[in-house]
């Protein structure tokens, strides 16, 4: 089985994407990740047409990767300017990579009517800009933009277009379903059309092996099917994004063709160890985009292998391979039992376990206690999303919860006069050990100056766990919008310190008060820890 | 070409999704658009499995449905039990639907290891179930559970499974990759086999017709694929949910296969005005169940007709069939020109005339406009999904805004007793038309109080406007994780009136501070239309 080329455009591409943005030192950070997992191919931006892009390969020029080929990415020349005096041209080579993708128009339509140029021309420009960057020792792979469109409205001269980037030398032939509307069934039957035409075209007029390539987009939900239709009829050179990212519904999901070809299909993409970090790799990006992870992304989502109904939990206890298409653990990932109003007692079992929570044969009525997690998550709090509130919750209710401190008092105040920024400070009185804490803070905004000012009244008797973890995230969503501002909102906090990742929620028509809430549990969740790790020692 | 008949089991499978809850009376909302839209069966619930869904079926047997069948879904009898003595089947039976979906065992796996049963006494149950149910005068469609694992591991058995529904009296065949797992290559061998089987054993047995049916998962990305390669191989009857909402990563989702099915499979399900109305429903299912919309998602989401690229933008205005599969507006969509830093001019022209705004040829700099907005952007202005704000900072650009009113200060005060709820006040400070108000309020947190302040303070002015617009959504983004409360966030409100929704934002390390900015533009964008609408008059 000839091996698959994974070729990552998600720092080109994926920039596409509605909200999607990064800085150059990012790009830097995602393409060590990318080539640390064993991506082969990085297509790393558009030299010359974004000053971050230029600022991007000036940076990678200076990085060593240890397998990858990072690409640069252009256009052919221009309509009737020479290939050594082109701008587009010049700034590809000067992008000093290995590899150069390059593209070119397909489809009579955008040649005529779009780019008002004339089909002869070009083809002469495809032709001649090929030649030109794989003279300047380029490796350089041709994305036949539109191609399956082109090809299905004027196949003779879709044919031409390849032939052009053939006989300029190209190393690869990349064919795009650019507007994302292509069906498998058509993907079949191209690509093995134009696979014979290529094996074709070169025992006729020589030149070296060409790979085949493929790059799908994901308008009609199906590109992920395309690709991999596409490997299946000889597409060797497999491109797309990690997550999917990219513009209007994505590019092809990586995160997604990876584990299908390598755990499906028999076509091995990265090492075994490697194909276990892809989880990781997934929330790298997401977060280095700034994007929420997509909980139910196949593969790699938070919820990709999180059992829902009391059916399914109690017979996944028993044997997983009924339920689970595959082993979570291959990708990274772990099998998730949700807490929730369909749970059984079996859900709540299995949760408390987790938590190494004993809930059975003492005494406990799990009935009940499953009674009142679907209130809970009537009124919105959803511990699926917060486990350490859930942690909290459920040792309350079992009579096991010791809180690390007590909350007497606080005051917020915030003041704004005409365009200066606003200015926040909070005072806080709280009981913890006995003891009498009493401290102001000032902060950015309410939220910041509570939380600094509950870190000074327990720094004394925390000091280390208060110095070390933080608040890096925290959501907040209406629960019923129809409500206006007296609607019920949601606050999520995700706390971290150097070891570990915890939720918090809290639930209240007031915003601050469902902040405090999710706060002070973060706080108590960490101490609590904390207090456990001291007991054990 | 046969029909298809669309199978809608968002109010089944669907709300085994993570975050999916509906109450019996929303799901009656929903199943009366989905019966308004054309959908052919709509699977209610599990009567008897839980107290919601046994209140859906007796509110659902007042309602009149236009065409729709409405089913119950459950499973088939117990071992060892009559089928007339069954609760399963007597709950099936007495939701009094006009058809019933019966779900039963196909890999010996399950019956043998997770349900400790036998494989005779599993095939009596399927067969038995089946013809009790249609004894009661029930459509029966019998859903073959994990049907591809089933085969792929034993197929004689998974077969006999098949030729015990029939003989039941099965009124259709569904075929369900539960698990997810299957690849578009083995739907087809399996369904062309499974056709055929049918084929010949209704030859030999007689029997009434029977439709195939396919129901997947997209745990491997592939349950839109999956689903359009079952229907070329002859399966009629196609199962999916809304928005793709289900367990792990969901299950096929109705809004990408019905318009492949529709519009480029030849395979039509709805009217064309349906059709039409696909994004208004995948909104509505979307509101009811709480989820944010998912921008990206194929053919409905907010962005599928999103184009971001400067050079994009220049050629759609030119030729949209160049770079679009398809027209917007078929689904009920609409096409997008967002305004980003990979904007060129032609973005932000496109977008000025579209907000009214006249920016060419009046000495207006457009190439410095564009750098600006990159420049907020950098700093996580996101006009994209803030238009209201885009356009007042638009205006102010060009020197064209004029606020309703200029803030001079506020104050805001929150106060928390220990376990108290927390209570917040705000006085505000504005000028309007040059005289001077000042007004408290209380609300439910700071935003709510700042919001009454606001309001009071305006409502002297702008009457109408103040009572009509509320604040539906509000969302608050950490821009930067690795700084905590340090961070910037960015807050986007949403607003409405009678006529019309508009998001605006705010951005700054401060909560308040972000939500003013987006408060007070949200209050500046809709008094500034009153204003605009009064001197038109």
């Amino acid at each position: 089985m000839e091996p698959v080329w994974l070729y990552d455009t998600t720092l080109r591409d994926g920039t596409q994407g509605e909200d999607i943005n990064f800085t150059a030192e990012e790009k830097i950070r995602i393409a060590m990740r990318l080539d640390d997992i064993g991506i082969h191919y990085i297509e790393g931006g558009w030299p010359g047409s974004n000053p971050r892009d230029d600022a991007f390969f000036d940076l990678a020029s200076r990085v060593k990767f240890k397998k990858a080929r990072l690409v640069a990415f252009g256009s052919t020349r221009r309509a009737g300017v020479r290939p050594s005096a082109d701008a587009n041209l010049n700034a590809l080579v000067k992008a000093n990579t290995p590899a150069v993708a390059m593209f070119g128009k397909t489809w009579d339509l955008h040649v005529e009517q779009v780019m008002d140029n004339t089909l002869a021309e070009n083809l002469a420009m495809i032709r001649e800009s090929v030649e030109y960057v794989k003279s300047q020792g380029r490796e350089v792979l041709y994305d036949a933009e539109h191609f399956f469109d082109g090809y299905k409205n004027n196949r003779e001269y879709a044919e031409k277009t390849i032939a052009a980037a053939l006989d300029g030398g190209a190393d690869s032939i990349v064919l795009c379903d650019t507007n994302g509307g292509s069906l498998p069934t058509e993907i079949t039957a191209i690509v093995t059309d134009i696979r014979a035409f290529i094996q074709k075209h070169r025992k006729k007029n020589g030149g070296q092996p060409v790979t085949l390539g493929i790059h799908t987009h994901n308008d009609s939900n199906l590109a992920v099917a395309n690709t991999i239709t596409a490997v299946d009829c000889g597409a060797t050179v497999v491109q797309g994004t990690v997550n999917g990212y990219g513009e209007r519904c994505g590019n092809a999901d990586l995160t997604s063709i990876i584990p299908v070809l390598q755990l499906k299909m028999n076509r091995p993409c990265l090492t075994d160890e490697n194909l276990a970090r892809l989880r990781e790799l997934s929330r790298y990006v997401s977060e280095a985009a700034n994007m929420t992870p997509v909980s139910n992304r196949p593969f790699v989502g938070e919820s990709a292998f999180a059992h829902k109904g009391g059916i399914h939990v109690s017979a996944i206890m028993k044997c997983p391979v009924a339920y689970e298409h595959m082993s979570p653990e291959l990708v990274g990932n772990r099998r998730r039992v949700l807490v929730s109003d369909l749970a059984g007692k079996s859900n709540v079992a299995y949760k408390a376990k987790e938590l190494g929570i004993e809930i059975e044969g003492n005494g406990t009525d799990t009935a009940a206690l499953v009674s009142e997690v679907k209130k809970m998550e009537n009124q919105g709090y959803q511990f699926d999303a917060a486990e350490g509130s859930f942690e909290i919750w459920l040792k309350k209710k079992l009579g096991q919860y010791e809180p690390a401190f007590e909350l007497l008092s606080f005051l917020v105040t915030i003041r704004k006069e005409k365009d200066r920024q606003c200015y926040a400070e909070a005072t806080i009185k709280l009981l913890v050990d006995g003891q009498e804490r009493f401290t102001a803070a000032e902060g950015d905004g309410p939220v910041g100056a509570l939380d600094n000012a509950l870190r000074r009244a327990l720094h004394k008797f925390y000091p280390e766990e208060c110095d070390n973890m933080r608040l890096v995230d925290f959501k907040v969503r209406v629960i019923d919008g129809r409500e206006g501002t007296a609607a019920r909102v949601k606050v999520f906090i995700e706390s971290r310190d150097k070891k570990e990742i915890w939720r918090t929620i809290g639930v209240s028509e007031d915003i601050i008060e469902a902040s405090w809430q999710a706060l002070a549990d973060s706080f108590q969740y960490r101490l609590n820890k904390a207090r456990e790790e001291q007991n054990h020692s």
